[in-house]
């Protein structure tokens, strides 16, 4: 029994998301494990280092399994990458620690938004969000830092109820504009469910003039969605990359 | 009445080409003529540099037309792009001499076609021929210098009998791989139909070794099609730059 680790890059766009969960058709974690459980000869489940949601897309996701096979890694990649979709592709295969598990042992991932502030470029234009409102690149880093380190991001979040703990670490978000594209990057301990495309939707709110900064220490303290900015569109985000 | 020189940028995927043409539906020509019509309130016929064949893409396709119109040039930009589908983009807008036209003014034009020899990135998998086939890039570059110069495409066509010359000159190839794409970039004064896309398909027959050297030059002598390599794909095709 051996542990594979492999590098990932998809877009998402027709996908509903990374995980198989319950009657949920169509998703990229489905499209892996049926390849690779053909390739092993029996049922192999794979863990990424995280879900991604429907329609988010990735460059740098990271997922393993372990199975036995006679295929090196080259010939497994291969394997993976004929039988794959094209929107799907299997960047790299190496041999983990038969104790790694994508999932509990990421220590960090970046993830990176992208608006288009005027019509993209038609070979990118799937993989933004465009709009036409106008936004003060200044003004958002200057939010954006207010949200590094540690805190309860539950108001940053699209969850229920839960018991489970809302506290994460934030370790850089960089904001840069070039060509009509703001490139949001952040980089996290982990995130909850909608948080990325939350926090880059009240920093365009405040990029915009239309919430003062002050609305993040409000968020961090009532913890109520609501105060936040939209959930923005699946499109623009990318999983980049997953740190161990 | 002023005279309107655009650069536009387009996915072809999806249309039949730039050209409207009797019936033929769906083509760029006609998404443009709508709008424009529409933006000045007269039917407006707009001209290309040259039409592109269903399916191929553009970076830097030029086009003008005439018309009266009150809007400026960033005007006419922002109207166009609005109401232009999202796989078609204006890059630029500038008032041109009346006698400037797109097609007969031409000086040359940069095709790219690029190839993929394994599974590609997936957000650039609809703009790559992608083939499993192997090549020797310094062999594809020698055919490439052959090709150079003024001489008698017609072999490297798909005309039928015509009484039009098919001399054509071409200024530059250069072959260049990265990542596992190889991009063929050719510059000329023009081109036969389907000619890019068939020397392209013969340089990829030498680069395999399918094909002597000596082909093209056999190629050029009889000026029979069918001694070429075949018409690669449109998805990998796109015209990239217009001189004038």
């Amino acid at each position: 029994m051996k542990n594979y680790k492999m590098i990932i890059s998809y877009d998402g766009t027709k996908y509903n998301g990374w995980q198989r969960q319950g009657n949920t058709q169509n998703t990229i974690q489905e499209k892996f494990e049926n390849v690779i459980s053909k390739m092993c000869g029996e049922k192999v489940e794979i863990h990424a280092s995280g879900r991604t949601d429907r329609g988010v897309h990735a460059d740098g996701q990271t997922a393993n399994f372990k199975c036995n096979t006679d295929l090196n890694c080259k010939e497994i990649k291969d394997y993976l990458n004929h039988y794959l979709p094209e929107d799907i592709l299997v960047k790299s295969v190496e041999e983990a620690q038969l104790r790694f598990h994508s999932r509990l042992n990421a220590v960090s991932k970046t993830y990176e938004y992208k608006i288009a502030t005027e019509k993209p470029d038609v070979f990118i234009r799937k993989y933004v969000f465009v709009t036409d409102r106008k936004f003060d690149i200044e003004a958002m880093q200057k939010g954006a830092d207010k949200l590094l380190g540690t805190h309860d991001f539950k108001g940053f979040s699209s969850l229920g109820k839960t018991k489970k703990s809302t506290v994460r670490t934030i370790n850089f978000i960089s904001i840069t504009e070039e060509n009509g594209i703001i490139s949001v990057k952040i980089n996290g301990s982990g995130f909850l469910y909608n948080m990325v495309r939350i926090i880059v939707g009240t920093l365009l709110d405040i990029g915009e003039g239309k919430l003062p900064l002050s609305a993040i220490d409000e968020i961090f303290e009532e913890k109520l969605r609501e105060k936040a900015g939209a959930t923005l569109p699946a499109c623009g985000l990318k999983l980049v990359e997953v740190f161990y």
